[in-house]
């Protein structure tokens, strides 16, 4: 590649595309690499360093017996975890359909109307809730019941702050409407300590007033309580994390967002839509994209782009597994155990403070928790110790005869289970189901719910859904921007083993000694290849670290008493993330325009600049740009912002191309995001899980992420902006990923990579070159590590637009590259350093092909409207059909080039997708499936 | 499906399919069922009681770095797991391939003509080379070399004795030819004790006098020693564990089996071959079927059925992801730290006895070897202990610096591995390569082994492969005989555990605890389910617990001094594995024959029985019969044949309909064989592995197999007749599965299952009446779990044979069941508990309108030679061709039922396979690969 491209060897390809003085001078100090089995041993060390507790602690996270099956079959398993979101729809039907069963789940289950399919936490869902709200009616104050757990209302808090709402975090008993203006208010339903209070009062009240009301809710409680919809509530948010997702000392896990049809518009994340294909067929897509930041920019809803979709399917499954009988079963056991429990609390001698609860309950121990305490840490038991002395117990489906012996034991209960038991079955019912929070309406309905209630289904099923989607496993997936990387099997095995799957959040410290001593290694790494000082695990995705890292900006002007500093500066060719970031952190937005080498336009920076010099916080810009080049002047931009005094965010989803070459905080950045899930290889799961730690040099560090019961900071947090996850390390259990990836790189290897990623862009720029003009080359006539092809000409020479190419892709079994962004009519093409010669010449290959395709309409030997362009892609009932009526043969279709083999074939499962029905008649949970019928089976 | 069937509940059923007087009269005495999660936590404590220390045993059984994407998407991959053997080879062109792949690797890497794809084990291997050689020459002698592996010997000696031949064990250099008797020799190529010398003399002289050579070799050795096939040898064997598969305490590993052209037709077990398909493409398949026991009962070349082939195929993409240069580096490698423990044990004054050496050494310890072996203990490591006070030492691939520092230590070398290093290399090179021994050939050359050399190209290999297979992700597979039950994930994840599969089989039973403690809960689960006293885990498949179990009981017979008996009664609806087993345990065999209900033709038997009545040793009965009924006369057939002084061997293949409800040993048998993986869960792989061990009553349990290196047998092993695997516990580390299956029915649960699969294989029978006539019923009319439709009249009627309706079968999207056994012109329909009642329908669906289809050419509708069945199954080349001419459309061809739709539809990879062409042309390694090529790169 190397010759082809004229270069003698990589560092002569480095120098021409990466400017000199940024180019790192040095190796990165980083320990040797470990080979892959060592690698293992090591880390079972680790693991071993993490003590497993029963963990009772509640407060949004439980225990869950994760099918193993589902597991295996979806977290284990390529197939479904090396998607990217699914863009392209007819590739992707098959998680499409998992996450509509997601949504059609989470309304049912909470009785709304619509859901998305999946947030970043419950706690980040809530925020996302309290700006539903504001944005619903504009009021800036927001009610929260001081009983909420938490590190929701910390999160909320943190939000509200930089939004400029009000909380006022109160007694739900205390809360009044009639200032109209309160825009929501947020309750938890069970709340924190267990108990279910009637609301309706309330919610009555608020309506009145033109207030919204959001539950904080509990997906397994709802299996046998009154939904939220049923109640009034207009919003209802949680996480599933309890339906067969492991705790993973805190994520990650999916949270769901549900609400009425009528906050449609206004619902943030993304929600998976029914709608047609070309041939009238049913079809699935991701719904109402427009509301997103990638074209609503500041204006967007939220700035979630990657979610939990992985997490999402697993929960979805797990509905699917066990079917309403089977959650309704698990929900009855618990509650019904949970009673024994109070009443053995009870007969201790302990004030149990809930009238009704489901699954946890708060006491005031008679002599203080000390005795209790003791007796539960000598068990390896972990119980919720309020700061008042109270004391919590959450139970959950793995909630055994000998787990409940113990916690009798520990609570000093004098009769046992089994006697408790009996007294309460003479006794008259008092248990959830006879009271009116029963749940009376059915769920789950839809046979996806009845159909996979045994194993061999439900393999069946998730294979079948699988083989619908194109991953890494079938070709390259060049998503410019995305980093399709290998995920590798090893990197990937410590997720699941127990010592870093099971452990509850909230755990004391000296119970994850190995995640800590982890934690530190991979931040001293992220610092070494960074340039960074600090890092912070906390942000969930790389929107949720530009937003933390916004934060900590405007906390340190504002420490500087440069409080009115508020302008950030973001050229338009940045991610749409980034303006709804800052808009979300309180800033105004100026965009910078970029000249036509797709490099900021100096001139505009500099009048922006001088503009808003008394305003200005900061330049968001990502390095190397979306145009997928080094520019030049980055070392200058970053002193005239600071020489201005302002700050640098440099977006970090192109670290892929630095590592170990360059270093944002040597050339004069002060905060980033890693995109961990791009460059640092977690897998991108369809669509999240995705982590998003940030870096900063010394004098931001003091305003890092904190967190209301675990602080991640060693030291004081006062200065601290506020709180970001749920969780104090976001999902935890995920970060192996990306530590062992740097452990079995090793500074050269990393190097290595990037080098690899960038040579594989430029021969294909090169490759490519004469077929597709590349928009933007530095001015030695060099890419970075993804480049974008310009296909606006055909539109005029052929009628051909981008959109046709990318579908026309997937009958060369790929995926298209990054579509319209961040030029519209364009693809970004982004091989990464994991694909050989041979998958980018394939891919060349299809490119070319396509390119003569395009050249015989514009010849006119090719009809300019039913060509195999405009009809792509095509399905097997388009090609096997008897009726075959198109100017072109049924193999140009399908069979395009020798290398589309029909045993290796991968077969889009549905037409062109017709967003614009979908948009227009929208419907997000599963249709009715025609069920099962055997045409000879007797009725 | 009770009412279906017009009865009242499932007991009618039982006892309208069951005789009365068999029918078990209480449940069995197994422990109450644990829940999947459950089961784990209990697992992990047995995990915990074995030990896993470091062994450098050697001995055929070595450390090894699966690689951990192989693990994951082949071994715990469901998709690679549940198949059955490749018998409809449309649908199995993946495993097929990589089988071919691993036949390629081991002819390359021994230098032979043509290779197997796998038997069970070295020592079985060793002991077939035995039978091929007694087989080409009738010669009734056979030398082995005193220093073969002592598994290897025993096994020889075992199956010599029932064979009649005389195994004479000496040092190689005292062999003597020329007495012209010798059918074979077996060498150990390196030997047991580490050396490599000079067989060519000794080959020579034994081919002068008609005498083959056999080697058993180490394929890892031979990435850098001359292969045996250029020094001479006739055949090689051995194991290619090494390759990445774990040593799981004996198994299951695969063997190899690679011999010169001329011995084709007398090689054991299977091998896939090239031929064409309809089209002229080329395509994959099992050849040579015609030698097997299916065919030839006692006159096959071996009673190999189920064997190795997950095994064989984790081993073959060992070497597609390592290449030939990454074997060598491999082999390289261990040879250079071998080449340093050398020297250092050489300095620390003990006497090395290898000139030249592989990897392993032997020494007399200068002071006795104590002082080494108690280093060694407390450093956890285990070396090899001679029963003469020398001391062996193996290393291998995971063996890293501080291994090598520790063996240094141990053995009291008083230099450093660096120092050691650094006088070899000042001195002249003596290393393997340096001499005549040195391999100069390449290897491994095809394309398929230089193309997946990474992760993400491995990864996408194994996908494409796996997708071309059908297997029980997609669909039921109802091969009649052959159990295809789910194969759950919670019962396989235990085997891939480290402290079950890190484990040399020769370890100090102080080591296995847990191990042993499973084993003896396995047996007694075992024996209440069966009735039997006592099991022997030792056999590695079905067919080899029949060969243990006719030994022993020609070992019992013998005992009591009737060593006159020997003849074996089999009725000829036996699987072939019965005769030919029976032939290897040298026994002479007489058919009976059956009436037209299939059952046992009481009066012939009588007369046999009358006929034999001294020499009659056994009976070989299957039970429910092979004709899928439960016959009444069991017990009296039972009664009959001990009356007569016989033994009664009853074939457990068809336990699944009888746990719970029938005990062979209740109702008169004496020792079965268990097909563990089928009614026991373990998967099939596609062809292996399995394990059938024995049960027997009290009188045989003195004669069931021992092991020449760990009894399995707590007491004396005196009586033993011998050694049937190269393990003492054949293949431990797939047992938990069947251990846990057990564990998690639970009695009622296990009998409920046997009442499902006869509720279902009655279900059908029942739908598919009308349409297709049911061979076989009771008396009552009830078939037992199984059962065999009638295809023959459709021959004359529609010229349509009960191949076509197979084939037609996957164009529905289903395996067919069991074609031509043991009726031909039949398909024997087994459905199992695991398939729901959808599943069943699908299924008879399919069926009935194949049936409609037949019917349309018996009434002329249909063109007698050009239809849908003839000319199954359709490939997607086939119908998406432009040039269709077929008189029934394409839609007929491939989607000729509603429920198959194109996005789950399971599309055959090759068309009607010709078995013919590749008998006649037989090609057993990969034919040349077009490779790729761009049809646009630059050249
Ligand atoms: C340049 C850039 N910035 C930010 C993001 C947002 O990251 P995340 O999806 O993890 O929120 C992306 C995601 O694609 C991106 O490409
Ligand atoms: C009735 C019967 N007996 C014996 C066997 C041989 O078992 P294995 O394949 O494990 O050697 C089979 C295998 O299918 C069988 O069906
Ligand atoms: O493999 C069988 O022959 O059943």
């Amino acid at each position: 590649m190397l010759e082809f491209l004229g270069l003698k060897d990589i560092t002569e390809l480095v120098n021409k595309a990466v400017p000199a003085d940024i180019l790192l001078d040095k190796n990165l100090d980083i320990e040797a690499p470990l080979g892959e089995h060592q690698l293992i041993q090591y880390l079972k060390q680790l693991a071993d360093k993490n003590q497993i507790w029963r963990s009772y602690i509640g407060m949004g996270y439980h225990n869950t017996y994760v099918p193993h099956t589902i597991m295996r079959n979806i977290f284990e398993n390529p197939g479904w975890v090396t998607q990217y979101t699914p863009y392209q729809a007819e590739l992707a039907q098959g998680r499409l359909e998992s996450l509509l069963n997601y949504q059609t789940m989470m309304c049912d289950l909470t009785g709304l109307d619509i859901s998305n399919a999946s947030l970043l936490d419950e706690a980040t869902a809530a925020a996302e809730a309290m700006g539903l709200c504001f944005r619903h009616s504009k009021r800036r104050r927001f009610y929260v019941d001081s009983n909420c757990h938490p590190q929701n209302i910390a999160v909320v808090k943190t939000r509200a702050d930089a939004l400029g709402i009000e909380v006022v975090i109160c007694d739900w008993k205390e809360m009044e409407f009639d200032t109209h203006d309160f825009c929501g208010v947020l309750l938890q339903y069970p709340n924190t300590e267990g108990n279910i209070v009637d609301y309706s009062l309330l919610i009555e009240s608020a309506h009145t007033h033109g207030t919204l009301v959001v539950a904080a809710t509990d997906p397994l409680a709802l299996a046998i309580l009154k939904p939220p919809g049923e109640i009034g509530f207009d919003i209802a948010l949680g996480t599933t994390q309890r339906f067969g997702i492991p705790l993973g000392y805190g994520g990650p896990h999916a949270a769901f967002f549900a609400c009425k049809n009528k906050f449609l518009r206004l619902m943030p994340g993304r929600m998976i839509g029914v709608t047609k294909d070309a041939n009238g067929n049913e079809a699935l897509r991701l719904a109402l994209q427009t509301r997103e930041q990638h074209i609503r920019r500041d204006k967007a809803t939220s700035n979630i782009c990657t979610a939990q979709a992985l997490l999402a399917n697993m929960s979805a499954m797990y509905a699917c597994y066990h079917g309403p009988e089977g959650l309704r079963h698990i929900a009855d056991r618990i509650h019904n155990a949970t009673r024994i429990l109070a009443e053995g609390v009870q007969n201790a001698g302990h004030t149990v403070t809930n009238e009704m609860f489901f699954d946890t309950i708060t006491f005031l121990p008679v002599n203080g928790k000390d005795e209790i305490i003791n007796r539960s840490n000598s068990k390896k038991v972990n119980l919720r110790q309020f700061s008042n002395g109270y004391v919590g117990i959450s139970l959950d489906e793995t909630t055994e005869e000998n787990d409940l012996k113990d916690l009798l034991e520990i609570v000093g209960s004098p009769k046992t289970a089994e006697e408790i038991s009996q007294v309460l079955l003479a006794a008259p019912d008092t248990s959830l189901n006879s009271t009116p929070f029963a749940r009376k309406s059915l769920y789950l309905n839809h046979s996806v719910f009845h159909r996979y209630q045994s194993e061999t289904n439900i393999v069946r099923y998730m294979k079948q859904l699988e083989n619908k989607d194109l991953s890494l496993v079938h070709s390259m997936i060049p998503l410019g921007s995305c980093t399709m990387k290998l995920n590798s099997t090893t990197e990937m095995m410590p997720c699941t083993w127990d010592e870093f799957a099971n452990i509850h959040p909230f755990v004391p410290k000296d119970q994850v000694k190995g995640y800590m001593e982890m934690f530190t290694e991979l931040e001293k790494d992220l610092c070494e290849i960074t340039g960074y000082d600090k890092f912070s695990l906390q942000p969930n995705s790389g929107a949720q670290g530009e937003y933390a890292g916004l934060r900590a900006i405007m906390s340190y002007l504002s420490s500087k008493g440069e409080t009115q500093r508020n302008m950030c500066l973001i050229p338009v060719s940045a991610h749409g993330t980034n303006p709804a970031s800052a808009q979300m952190a309180g800033m105004k937005i100026q965009p910078i325009n970029v000249d036509r080498y797709g490099a900021v336009d100096m001139q505009h920076l500099e009048d922006m600049i001088e503009k808003y010099k008394d305003t200005l916080a900061c330049l968001m810009i990502t390095y190397p740009s979306t145009h997928g080049v080094f520019e030049k002047g980055i070392r200058t931009i970053c002193d005239m912002i600071h020489s201005s005094g302002g700050q640098v965010y440099l977006d970090g989803a192109n670290m892929n191309a630095q590592v170990g070459l360059c270093r944002p905080g040597d050339y004069g950045s002060d905060v980033s995001h890693l995109n961990l899930h791009k460059t640092f290889c977690i897998p991108h799961g369809g669509g999240g899980p995705g982590m998003g730690p940030i870096g900063v040099k010394k004098h931001l560090a003091p305003y890092l992420p904190t967190h209301p019961v675990i602080s991640p900071i060693n030291g004081t947090d006062e200065e601290s902006f506020g709180v970001v996850s749920a969780a104090p390390y976001g999902s935890s259990s995920i970060l192996p990923i990306s530590w062992a990836y740097i452990k079995m790189m090793g500074a050269e290897g990393l190097r290595h990579a990037s080098e690899i990623a960038i040579l594989n862009a430029n021969y294909m720029s090169r490759r490519l070159n004469g077929y597709y003009k590349t928009l933007y080359f530095n001015e030695q006539g060099y890419v970075a590590h993804e480049f974008i092809i310009d296909c606006r000409e055909f539109k005029k020479s052929a009628n051909v637009e981008v959109v046709d190419i990318s579908k026309r892709l997937q009958d060369y079994g790929f995926h298209s590259p990054t579509m319209s962004w961040p030029v519209a009519g364009t693809l970004m093409v982004e091989p990464t350093e994991s694909e050989n010669k041979e998958e980018l010449d394939r891919f060349c290959d299809a490119m070319i092909a396509i390119r003569q395709e395009i050249q015989d309409i514009e010849e006119g030997k090719m009809d300019p409207k039913i060509n195999p362009l405009k009809m792509s892609p095509h399905t097997q009932a388009d090609v096997m059909s008897s009726n075959w009526d198109r100017p072109y043969s049924r193999e140009v279709a399908a069979f395009p080039l020798t290398f589309v083999k029909p045993d290796t074939k991968f077969w889009p499962s549905v037409g062109r997708i017709d967003d614009k029905f979908g948009d227009q008649n929208i419907m997000c949970t599963c249709p009715p499936m025609s069920a099962y019928e055997s045409p000879f089976v007797e009725k």
